[in-house]
């Protein structure tokens, strides 16, 4: 990391950063950036409620609007993304008359998982088999060549916590998800043996100095990252190569803030499975579990601001998402319960309870990864068991 | 501390805290419960600033208005306050007709310090000698008493960061200072040989179950507290005779809450000087250098929820105060500067510079608080020595 001071921002005193997307981690760079003095600029629609509650400027608007963007970019110094939704030509455009975007739109383009992954097979970078399909004999053929049915068929764009991700177990199937596909091209991939996933987060400023966090390791359920402990558990020659592919990943697509690469291990080798140009759920363990969090550097970097150290606080720290209950029940009365467990961080985001929808998380830091996984799990199931519903009767204490 | 939940919680699933007050306190309470979910209200002035930038539900009224705060109260579970200028009275009152406050009356009518003072050395705490006084005359006795001038006069009520504090060096200033006190008798304490500044933090809930913060020495300038350590560096007896004194403090007001005690240290014994029933300066600390910050301890406190963890988190934790420079520069500016020295957090407040105004604070963590101390103190003058002049051309990079 390059700790010089960019001549410009000696000048900058009251510096605005506008975030485009008002989800969870809008809502955590908020936080990150009330702590630091900087002032935010929501856009976002008032039905995303992660920001609704803890923000007074946010601006009701669809980031997908081109002109609601572009006057939102008015109010800002810099503007950055809560999610890869944006099209990034009209990123571009606003760069074009002067508007300072970061992540800028190479990066924003390298989020169509079709063309992401042709250009880091290409650049050489190890990525599972994969194949785009348009028709169910292109399916078959793939199919045939990588062992056979299921497949993994993913949507090239707008796919979060497994949607968009599903598996492919024939024909018929296939046809249902080029349907679903709405006449765009399907990622394929075969069922590959995958050992472990890790992911590795770099925060990175517009001359390329960065800082790459420990690795940390992620588990999946139903496509959706369930949990993570960090640091992963893995040989220091393979968390090395991780780091070091992640930062030529951020220098290729001349990524400016937190860039997440998510790798597969398979056979003992990495895979580069995809990218995320933002904070990521996988770096929520940064909170409470580095000396500078995923959020703070984020912002830093946007900011051209020199980063923070990525150092763990404790020998490992673990992150387990809480998602609704099936029932929709509320979890806030749930979060007595869990903080009665010792040294847990509960995190919860203002979001209506859904069945399935990613509520919060809860972080616990420990001595080792066992230990603060158990903590966190125990604390995210209070979580969940102390939740009540809606129509419960409200008692004042 | 107690772990068990009360039976009252279990129903409470969207409590909202209102906040009486909107200075800093109110804001890193604000940021603490964002991460919670809590729902916050706060009640200020439009022109106090330190929320204004982070919270849309702020009131606009003044807490000293009995229908204002009356009204306030309506909307909240549970009221709490970020300065302890509020009629305890007046929350008597609310109380009687079924607010819940928290601290109660108990706790705020102790915060006159005349009150506070005589009822300590009533009870058997060691206090400063003192005598309360509204004639010239009677400082002169006091002084002929105590050694003779200079002594200390203190306003009982309302003063803060060293306002309502002054030296006295004769019969003149004492009579300008009972003057300015306006009728109300003056505290006097004469001039105590004082070894060390010491503070104790305590979270108390309901049913008295606490926990006790690691003791942090804090060093003082003109009266404003301007740096301070924790752990204190002080013998395992003493740092135990204070944490029991603190308690009992917070017991005998009935504390909910977060109490800070002030100690001096004389002759190698403690002093009880004053005590504050909220966060408090000497806290900030704990927001990276502890498991469960103040203000998160606060709110658990006050919804009586369970009470996190006092650990530090490092060896030996350094916070910086930073106030004004004289030419009243924005400090904003500073920021990158600042965040270039490794591992420091740097908080800002959100408030207009003025000189002398206290405008954020660092904290920094290391193996050894001459370590932590030097480099938040460096930062913080990164922090003054970057800040630009208002008039300055803003230039976005």
């Amino acid at each position: 990391m390059n700790p010089d001071l960019p001549s410009t921002t000696r000048n900058v005193f009251t510096p605005t950063v506008g975030i485009v997307g008002g989800g969870q981690l809008a809502r955590m760079m908020v936080q990150a950036a009330g702590r630091l003095g900087v002032e935010v600029h929501v856009l976002a629609r008032v039905t995303d409620e992660s920001v609704r509650g803890i923000w007074p400027a946010v601006h009701d608007g669809d980031p997908a609007d081109p002109s609601v963007l572009e006057e939102f970019s008015r109010r800002c110094d810099v503007l950055t993304f809560d999610h890869e939704n944006v099209d990034p030509e009209l990123v571009d455009a606003l760069v074009r008359v002067g508007r300072v975007a970061r992540p800028g739109a190479s990066a924003l383009r390298f989020c169509d998982k079709a063309a992401q992954r042709t250009a880091l097979a290409t650049l050489g970078f190890v990525v599972p088999p994969f194949a785009l399909a348009t028709t169910v004999a292109e399916a078959e053929a793939f199919a045939r060549l990588h062992g056979g049915w299921p497949l993994v068929a993913k949507t090239p764009r707008g796919g979060y916590d497994g949607k968009g991700v599903r598996w492919v177990d024939g024909a018929e199937q296939a046809l249902v998800a080029l349907a679903l596909a709405g006449g765009s091209p399907l990622l394929l991939e075969p069922a590959l043996a995958i050992e472990r996933e890790l992911a590795v987060l770099v925060a990175r400023r517009p001359d390329g100095g960065h800082v790459v966090y420990p690795i940390v390791e992620t588990f999946q359920r139903d496509g959706i990252c369930c949990s993570m402990v960090a640091p992963a558990e893995i040989e220091p020659a393979l968390a090395c190569e991780a780091s070091s592919i992640a930062v030529a990943i951020a220098d290729l697509v001349d990524m400016v803030g937190v860039l997440a690469v998510e790798f597969f291990v398979v056979d003992g080798a990495l895979v580069v499975n995809e990218l995320a140009p933002r904070p990521h759920n996988s770096g929520h363990f940064t909170i409470e579990g580095c000396v500078t969090s995923q959020f703070e550097n984020h912002l830093r970097a946007v900011l051209d601001w020199p980063l923070g150290a990525t150092t763990l606080v404790a020998s490992a720290v673990a992150t387990v998402n809480v998602l609704g209950t099936s029932d929709g029940a509320d979890l806030l009365a749930g979060v007595p319960h869990a903080l009665a467990i010792d040294d847990v961080h509960v995190h919860l985001y203002g979001k209506t309870a859904r069945p399935g929808r990613k509520l919060g998380h809860v972080t616990a830091l420990a001595a080792d990864t066992a230990t603060a996984l158990e903590r966190a799990s125990r604390a995210a199931h209070a979580l969940r068991r102390g939740a009540v519903r809606a129509d419960d009767t409200r008692v004042v204490s």
